[in-house]
């Protein structure tokens, strides 16, 4: 894996991507489904907001570590994300059941998932919302990307068992006259 | 438009389409476009968790008026949804430059844009995160849908003036086993 400048980050998050989130807890790794996410804050300090409810087995973790891996899978794994979403932490050992291979993060203890096309490492921000959504805010501190992956489509939710898949990419950049640093 | 049920509008927004926001201030009508946003919480009382600043002219008029809509813009208006983020309500009345056309709204002041697919009528419900992070939750209070609409495919935003189209569906909601009504 490769270092993704933090200040790139938010280009993965700003499509809307179902992501995995990977947690430590009492010397066990859990990995959740997500798909209500969004970027909350660009720049060189990126910050995530997220909701992750009681119902999930990673709500206890995050309450008590304050640390999680976001990693962005790509769509050859769009069945594994599914069934990762559909089975509860408390009975089985998502990475063994699902054949994901855990790597060392750096800044936190969760690990990434080698088999996804970005990973970021996150730190709770802010818990404000919490009590009342169960919003959570994330603060990236570490990220990575894997540059010879060549399948690079991600999957969209569409709330009801269906994803998108990444299509044709439309380049607007001449548009964006407000933004001359695309250019 | 046909009327959407409040209870699916989540759907239309957790794959993280681009939308546009339109807002009624002082008489004037503003749109901008928005993509940082996400689903804060489904079911019959949906919340809209979105980033709107001081950098946007809308920011003001949705503070003032405490009501939006936000209207889902597929393929065919990328163009414009480009160009309405790349110009200011300050200057221009985006409405006529870019010939869209303003319906009646049931439950709010500002406009439904009948040029998208979804038009959601919005409250502004939480502003708790607003100082700290312009970090507005809004009610969804009613919602359309477009149903003779045959060009659907919506378009993220990559954060750098490039978009991802919808490509192929994958159905998967035969693995989702703990959300049997979806079967």
């Amino acid at each position: 894996m490769d270092e993704l400048p933090l200040s790139r980050t938010y280009r993965f998050i700003e499509p809307g991507p179902v992501v995995l989130v990977a947690t430590l807890h009492k010397e066990r790794i859990n990995i959740m489904t997500m798909s209500y996410h969004m970027v909350v804050q660009d720049g060189n300090q990126p910050l995530i907001g997220c909701i992750i409810g009681p119902w999930d087995h990673s709500f206890e973790a995050l309450q008590e570590t304050g640390e999680c891996v976001i990693a962005i899978p790509t769509v050859d794994l769009a069945s594994t994300v599914v069934e990762i979403g559909n089975c509860s932490g408390d009975e089985i050992d998502k990475f063994k059941t699902f054949g994901l291979t855990a790597m060392r993060a750096r800044k936190v203890k969760p690990p990434l998932l080698a088999e996804c096309l970005v990973n970021l490492e996150c730190r709770v921000f802010d818990t404000s919302l919490v009590d009342k959504y169960n919003f959570f805010i994330l603060a990236v501190v570490k990220a990575w990307i894997d540059p010879d992956r060549k399948e690079r489509r991600t999957i969209h939710h569409n709330g009801d068992g269906t994803f998108v898949v990444d299509g044709e990419i439309l380049n607007l950049r001449e548009k964006m006259i407000k933004w001359p640093d695309y250019l």
